[in-house]
This record gives C-alpha cells, structure tokens and sequence, in this order.
C-alpha cells in the first residue's frame, strides 16, 4: 500500500493537466511569441490559464504575471516591490515563520540596505496584531505574511492584517505567500487589500516549475528576469506553456465541487487527528480545528526521533515529511517550530502528514495503525 | 501541408523526451527535497538529467545548474558573475548582436555602476578579435558572447576569444550563451576556456521551461533567486524534475547520431541556400557555408515586407520568424542585422528559417517552390 501523505511537499499531476501539456509538447509545441498561426495557437494556451486565474480571484487578466513557482514569485514579489518602490521607504515587515523563499529574500534585502522587522507569532504560529501595528513606520513600503502556514497550517488573519496596514498607510503594499492557500480557500485579493499574491502549481496539482504572481494594477515592480520582454517586461523568456495551461486547468480543478472537497479533506483531518490524540505522547502543533488548514496536521512524537519515525512509516509505504520538504538542507531545524517555541521535546520529534483529493479514509486509518504499533516498538528500542 | 521552418524560435518535443515527463507527472512525482522513496525517485531523475549533461561537456556534475531556461541562465550567469566578482573590477564586455536576455541584463548592470564595452562585428557577424583585445582593461571581469547568433547563424570564434582574454589575465571570467549552439556543436567549456555556459532545452527538442547553466568549479556567483537552498543554494526552488528529466533526455538524444544529424542539417541547408540564390532580389545575411550554423538561414527578400511574406507563406502551411521569435515586441528591430550594417531595405524585408532533424527535402522544396511564387504576386503588388 503507498500512502503518500505528504502533498504539501508537492502533489501528484491531475490527468487532465497531463492531457493538456503533452498537447502542447508534441502538437502546439509553437513559441508564443512567434508570429504565425503555431505561435497564436501557443499563445491561446497562456490566455486560457490566465483567464480562468483571474476569474477565481476576482482580477484582471493583465494582473496575473506567470512565473517558474512558488520561489521565484516570492522573489520577484519582494525583490521587485521593495527595489521598485524604495523611494518611499527601506523597511519591510514580516512574519518569523515565513518559508524559506520570503525568509531569505528579506535577509538578502537587510544586506541590500533594507530594514527588516520580523514579527512573532503566538504558540498557534498566529501574527502578533499588536505588535504588527506598532511596527509599521513612516518609511515602511512592504509588509509580507504568508496565508497557511506550511509546516503547521495556521491560518494567518489576512483580511484584518490587510486592514490594519492600510488604515496607518494605504501606500504600504502588501504581499501575501498563498502557496499553501491557494485551492484551499477562496481568495480574492482585491476584496481582500493584497497588492501582491504568490502561487505555486506543484501544490495544487499542477506541475512543478509552474506558478504565478498576482500583481494589483498599478503596483510597481522591478523584474528580476530580463530579456525578450515577455509578460510586459515583468517576466522575460520564452513562457513555459505547458507549465502554464497545467497550471490553469489545475487551478480550475481545484475549485470545482469546492465545498465538498474541502469538507471532504476536514473530515479526513479530524478522523487524523481524533486518531492521534488516542495515542499516548502525540501532541499537535497549533490549531488542528477548523481554523487551520484542512490539509495539513503536524504532530509530535514525544521520545521518537522525527527521522527515525519518517523512515520506519516509509517502510510500511507511508510518506511523510520531518520538516518543511520545501528546503534542500533536510535536517535543518523548522523555522515554525521554533518561532511558536515548541517545546524542546518536540523539535526534532515533529512529523507534517499533508492530505489531497486523493487521500481516503482507509489511508488514513492504515496510518494511524501503522504509528501505534511502530510507536511502541520505537519507543521501547530509544529508551534502552 | 505543415511545414515548421522556426526551429530556433522554439521545437517539437521528442516523444521520449514527452514520456520521460510524463513518468514524473503521475508515477515519480515526489519533492526532490523529500526525505523518504518518492523523493529519491524523484531525485533520481535529477541526478540522471546531471551525469548525461556532465559527460557531454566533459564536466564535473555538481558544475550544472538547471534553471527554468536560457533566459535565466543568462541572467544568472551575468548577474551572479558581475555582483559576485565586482570586487576585482566594474567593466565587462560584450558584443552588439548577443540575444536581449544578455544584451538587456547588461544595460541593467550598466544602471547598476557596471561599465560595458559592446564590440563591433563585421558583415557576417563576426565579433571584431582586435577591438576584443584592445577592450580589456585591468578591471575588466566578465566577457560575455554568444557561440552561435540567434538571428543569422553565425558561429563566433569562441576558442580564440576565449584565448585572447586568458592571455590578458586568466581571472577574465567568459560566458558563452550556447542556446543555439547546443546540440549542434560539441561543447567542452574546460577544454575551451568557457567558465560559463547558458543552454536552454526547447531548442533541441526538449520542453519550454527548461535550461541549464554550466559553472565552472570555482567560478563565484550570486544567485538571482533566493529560498530552499536547492541545487547548493545556487538556484532556489522545488527543482522542475519533469523539465529537467526531458532536458537530460533531449540533450542525450540530439548527440545520439550526431555527425549524421549535423551532415544532413548541412544538406538540407545547402538545398536551401541553391533554391534562394535561384530567386532573384534575395540576399542571404552572413555566410551559408558550413562555417554557419547548420540549421539557421536568414534571407532578405527585396521589395517585399517581412511581415507580409511571412503571413503569405504562413497561408501555405510554412511557419518561419520575421525577427528573432525570441522577444514579445514582435515589430521590434533586428539587433542583429543592424549590427552587421545590413542594407537598408533589408532592414524590414529579412525572415530566418531554421531547421530541425525533423525537416525534410520535400519541406525545404516545397517553401522554395511556395517562395518563388509569392514572390512575383507580392512584388508586382508592392510595386502598385
């Protein structure tokens, strides 16, 4: 039996947007920019996928920049705000639990000049409201908070973050890391008061080295790729039209039956979840009610190393992830865990099980059977 | 009849190439960075893509760097030299007919304290070897020019540049854009003296969205996008394993064959060349023997307008470039043929046809039969 439980690391490519990119591989395999008829026909692909984009969240078509994933639409968000609009200001706000490719971007931007305020989170990994307000400054021009959480699926207060920003200075842009959001809730970042939202298609999906940027119509951006001038300058080089159509028509399966699949995967977590808390020495990091996430149930395994754990279920066919699964350096410690001071017991001893549409009951019961009787045999061995 | 004559704007995917994706959409579709099975299959591919690229330029594995194109392996090329080694010196230098991803980056740089040198080149395109040697100063650091032009095929003297500036001062880093080289010439940078190399998969057969940068062991570059620390923090990102996979696989198979591929693109050019030089008021920019690339020819057609004969030809099933195919500003001006001075009325009246193994005779005699045609309707039109 495979159970693959670790789809925010990445999903497995829906049919239907493997269909779509192999029609572009070997029949409407033209370069958008090319002037004939086999250019037009590639470049139909791209205007699907960002019309059906746009539609789900409520924007404008020319609002949807297309991007290699989920890193380089947090790069160019940041990067290509904080450069184009440093003028007003050098100071950007953000979480202590971001990803890797906000953490480190705003790291590289402190080192470029730029002041950077890190705000804590509370020991549910939910942003400090106060503390948010108090930071922003007269020379503040870019706060970034991501929406879901990726290793413990807090859901940030967005709509109230965005409010309380624009209410000191409507002038402050706002972006928003919806990688792990995006499919799981609806998003409309005009509504909302997001200026710049960033997606990945690999967790919805899609296929990796897909993924876009929302960009609010009139918020200034400096590109990072430069060349050929694709994408009105903002994003150069030949657009990756497989990657684009897969993205759009996964997009589009997300939200289709919307409700019923995220009430499907809600009840998945709570079967998980009352299954863990039967299990003596579990704890789970932050919210595991309907106020987090529905995909994603991080827990901690008092006594068992997180690595040991993580091999012992992949031997059984179950996989998992130990940290985020986002980062190269595997064993590095998990940003979240330490930014809601976990308790010392549970830093390294904290597994992410992650669901999709594909999941089903019988997994997750075979999962849960699968821990209470490796626990046990684990347990035993370390205490010797 | 389909005839598809703009194979350096972009190309077919091979159906191995298609499969091979496949495989990671829906079987081995894991996070590389994960830690159980799914993300070593995964890994895998990665690994397999790097020792088939490695072996074909006789370089070291860890040397190679995939990105999500030529694009970005230009600017992470030039970008990540320039900043990474502007200790040792400000000025750089370049040619005036290298694509915009290169010739873009460079005018960025310059707003950004660099100093470029844009060598001349002559009729055919050649890049000038005395202006190139008298350009080097003592804080020049980068040298950057293409092997193989987009536009007219020309192929630099790589080797001697290469020689010319080792000899002023060994530190000179050179990068080669071999975009359209790859795949047609054999490459061995170390053998060369090229410490680095930008290659993108869609020109040979492999999928949009794929590309890789050669770096020699040593050589320090600043990443342009910043994030998980994937491929030794270098180039952040879940790595595009599909892209990747198909990159290796195009890569392998393009040097499968390769002296006969080469022999019979040659042929097929020269068939060519013989039907254009038939056809009065053509003129063939830069060289048609075999000193050129074997799979660009860039033809003026007097007294007619590009646009208008590609239009006309596209009616007929035959799907060439006005331009370079390469840039979204469709009516933009040919950098290239105003670098090499190219008579004025031929400035707007040029279209490149480029070929693939998938070509054949009776494709290149029907475009010649269909040219000879048209070309008698739209003067005697032109001149009304």
């Amino acid at each position: 039996m495979d159970v693959y439980l670790d789809n925010s690391a990445t999903t497995k490519v829906l049919d239907s947007v493997k269909d779509l990119m192999v029609e572009t591989f070997v029949s409407d395999y033209g370069n958008p920019s090319s002037m004939h008829q086999k250019g037009m026909d590639a470049e139909n692909y791209i205007k699907d996928a960002r019309n059906i984009i746009a539609k789900l969240l409520k924007a404008e078509e020319k609002e949807i920049i297309f991007t290699s994933g989920g890193t380089e639409s947090n790069n160019l968000a940041l990067i290509g705000a904080a450069l184009a609009n440093q003028r007003a200001g050098k100071h950007l706000i953000t979480s202590c639990i971001e990803h890797p490719s906000v953490r480190n971007v705003m790291k590289y931007l402190e080192e470029n000049g730029f002041c950077v305020t890190y705000l804590s989170v509370d020991k549910n990994g939910m942003v400090d409201l106060k503390m948010l307000t108090e930071a922003i400054r007269e020379d503040t021009i870019l706060v970034s908070i991501m929406y879901v959480n990726n290793e413990i699926g807090t859901v940030e207060p967005i709509e109230e973050i965005a409010n309380r920003i624009k209410q000191k200075n409507p002038k402050i842009l706002f972006h928003v890391d919806a990688i792990q959001a995006f499919g799981k809730y609806r998003i409309y970042p005009k509504r909302i008061g997001i200026d710049l939202l960033s997606v990945s298609g690999h967790k919805i999906h899609g296929p990796k080295g897909s993924g876009f940027l929302y960009i609010r119509s009139g918020v200034k951006i400096r590109p990072i790729l430069l060349g050929g001038g694709q994408q009105k300058g903002i994003r150069s080089g030949t657009e990756n039209v497989a990657a684009i159509a897969g993205l759009g028509q996964a997009a589009k399966e997300a939200y289709q039956n919307f409700e019923q699949k995220i009430e499907r995967l809600y009840q998945l977590k709570e079967r998980f979840v009352k299954g863990i808390e039967k299990i003596e020495g579990t704890y789970i990091h932050g919210f595991s009610e309907r106020c987090s996430a529905p995909h994603i149930v991080s827990v901690g395994f008092l006594g068992v190393r997180s690595e040991v754990l993580l091999h012992a279920l992949e031997e059984k066919g179950i996989f998992v992830s130990a940290g985020s699964a986002c980062s190269s350096n595997k064993t590095a410690e998990s940003i979240t865990l330490k930014g809601i001071k976990a308790a010392k017991e549970y830093l390294d001893s904290t597994l992410r099980f992650s669901f999709s549409v594909f999941t089903t009951e019988e997994e997750i019961d075979y999962c849960l059977s699968v821990l209470q009787e490796l626990l046990v045999v684990l347990r035993r061995y370390a205490r010797k």
